[in-house]
């Protein structure tokens, strides 16, 4: 074949860069994991009139159809999911026989849109969700832990600084209700381009289209400005002097996501009033990310309450969930050259072959090796040794290992040191921190570890 | 939405049955990483030139298409991949540059196929597959290397006993050729209906369209029928009296498979000579695995050797490589009750909240066992003790945490025993084999484990 290129909006990561993605995707795992969401996966399709259920979609969803279906044969009905949650509400519903609610599960999968690709935003990605789903009720409290797990994930991975920005939908709609807005969610869509608008262009479109008086639409604004990582915001709204049952809810809610987050998690939660999510069905507390130094790939992790997740018509399903955006964050850690791996292959040793009919001893001793846990393979040739230690040097493998001859001991040389000992494959152990590929930041200010 | 049911061909599990796979994978992926095979994952999607790179595309790929796409816009050109093997490939030539050879990788990700679902063949399905890749060449150890591998995941699961049956192409083709017939690939097409249309059938095939004479016919017969986990199958080819240099090294490569294997695993790899892996492109050793007990769900760990995995035109790259079919394997581990997990979710212990006001208490307990590695959630409300232990039993958690009253110390209780005592969460540990979810085969003659 003639050499294949790159597909736009489709990453592929070479090894090394593969385990920088393992290695984020196994603490996501396992942090969610500590914190007892189960995990699910979902099919991949979900059929189109579900996906429609919303009554539009507009996401660019990737429809199926085969290739060898007849001309005449019409598309499958099926499409590639375009996130995880409308994947998860359709399975709440059609299992809810045989789950136990709340219903605390975690999902990390691939999604895909049909989306013109740019940085941090690709037609095929990874979301890392969790979500929990009570039956008819959700205590309040699960909006506060949510957001603190996903912060324990960030302060587990070699990451810059997060900052989980934090408003709530309750206390936005009972101000914009209490300066006397009769179509709060016209507010909250002139208030949602403040980013891309500027206020004095936000302030028009209030009075012009959402009806709000000069004077409120200045009230709405600022709110929007207000900004705390403490509970201070509480009394910056109180000064504005605006009064509802609504947002006196919101308000409590809200500093109590805050209040537990600084007792917890210090400066990983912050209230930022002008958060809006869109016009997603979100219907209390709602969460977006800025990665600090990179704001400007957009949220990495979102999410919020919604007190209609699913319904069968009988029973509701309130929820609330936060989900990771794994390939964008990759995007910067790799994209950006943040992080690497300390080599791009699992082994830990390379078991040097003296001759090829000797290579059934270098076998046996992989096998020692790897019965205890140490991942091992074995050159490929007996070529001279030069050759075989520059085979491990390539791929950053750190112990080559000689077997000794007919009654000589073994002996295992580490490559970055040179020194080289008498070893028992039975008994030796690498240092814990070289047994498996480590994910390490990169120092720009220093010489890269491991240069040889 | 009205309760939606499943899709024929795309599986989904249940929290408890996904820890099954989730055991499976990471059980797969530990055993791979201990060989030094590395993982990368390619896109999901190929251009659909690529997948008919071999002139035909015999398996039913689905193609996308955007929802949103104006009508005179023709399809992405772009298939979901139905294999991993040929993005693999595809893989290889596009980052050549950037790969170290022999190259080991390791792949697990969903494959599709718009197929007609039966029990063991599904629409969206998990393999999981290593393959070693040289640049030129490729030596022939290798051959014996991947067929031990699977053999120790096989051995590492909880599954019945797997026969890796193995055969060789240069072995069949030098046979046949021995015996007289001019159009190998006629004979072995024949030869692979053997258990479709039985010997007599076959015979008259092989004289029909192969042109072998009815003595030539009789020994390719006798040949398939001849199978052994020793190596005694070569003085039972030998004794057929055909003679052709490949066919020497054939036998000579299918001995050293079989041997290396009876050393390392006895019993793990049969050499049976009637395996023939369909057209496919393999050029020595062929794979194929047989559940014993579950013969009827066909191969669930196939490959072989393949003296041309890719090319560019200037560089050959030759390979071996078996892929285990995951969700085939599940179908009969979880589908036909094998195998079950210990509980339903992640949590080894939750913490009981006496009251609402004091639910920062118990999340503070929850906090410090999760730092010791215990995964631990905390009761959604503060019900009734017997309430909350209930929520615990139901999921199969098996320790509730009971925080003291002001100056009193805490007390867990396993739900199994009944048992109460004191503890602190800076120093108690459950059991290890409690920490996690485990594994187990059901044993149908005795009550379940666990039974309360």
């Amino acid at each position: 074949m003639s050499r294949p290129g790159p597909l736009s909006g489709f990453p592929e990561f070479l090894p090394a860069d593969r385990i920088v993605e393992q290695h984020v995707l196994d603490t996501v795992r396992r942090v969610f994991e500590l914190h007892g969401f189960a995990s699910i996966e979902t099919r991949a399709v979900e059929p189109l009139e579900q996906m429609l259920r919303k009554g539009e979609i507009d996401k660019e969803v990737y429809v199926l159809r085969r290739l060898h279906a007849p001309a005449d044969e019409p598309d499958s009905g099926l499409g590639l999911h375009f996130d995880l949650t409308v994947p998860f509400a359709r399975y709440v519903v059609q299992h809810a026989g045989q789950l136990e609610f709340p219903f605390r599960r975690h999902q990390v999968q691939k999604v895909w849109r049909g989306e013109r690709p740019q940085e941090g935003r690709y037609r095929e990605f990874t979301q890392a969700d969790i979500d929990i789903v009570g039956r008819d009720t959700l205590a309040f409290h699960h909006e506060v832990e949510v957001a603190l797990v996903m912060a324990e994930v960030f302060r587990a991975l070699p990451m810059p600084r997060a900052e989980i920005l934090v408003n709530n939908r309750k206390l936005a709609e009972g101000f914009f209700r209490g300066v006397g807005a009769e179509d709060p969610p016209a507010v909250l869509r002139a208030v949602d381009k403040l980013d891309k608008l500027g206020p004095s262009r936000v302030a028009e479109l209030l009075q012009a289209e959402a009806g709000l008086s000069a004077g409120a639409a200045e009230r709405c604004l600022a709110l929007a400005g207000i900004r705390s990582a403490d509970t201070s915001f509480v009394a910056a709204v109180r000064a504005l002097g605006v009064e509802h049952p609504l947002l006196d809810e919101g308000l409590a809610e809200l500093e109590a996501v805050v209040a537990a987050a600084a007792a917890r998690m210090p400066g990983a939660v912050v209230a930022d009033l002008k958060i809006a999510r869109g016009l997603d069905y979100y219907t209390g507390t709602v969460y977006e990310t800025r990665l600090v130094g990179h704001e400007d790939v957009g949220s990495i992790c979102s999410g919020g309450r919604y007190d209609a997740l699913a319904t069968d018509g009988r029973t509701t399903y309130p929820g609330v969930g936060i989900s990771l955006g794994v390939s964008r964050l990759l995007g910067v850690l790799v994209g950006r050259g943040l992080v690497r791996a300390t080599r791009s292959v699992p082994s830990c040793v390379l078991v040097a072959v003296t001759d090829e009919a000797s290579r059934e001893r270098s076998e046996h001793v992989a096998g020692v090796l790897r019965a205890r846990g140490i991942p091992t393979e074995v050159a490929p040739s007996a070529a001279k040794f030069g050759k075989q230690i520059r085979h491990a040097d390539r791929r950053g493998i750190p112990f080559v290992w000689f077997p000794g001859a007919a009654g000589e001991p073994d002996s295992v040389k580490d490559l970055r040191s040179g020194e080289q000992g008498q070893a028992d494959a039975g008994t030796w152990s690498p240092p814990e921190a070289d047994r498996h590929p480590r994910v390490v930041r990169v120092d720009p200010t220093t010489p890269e570890e491991g240069t040889r």
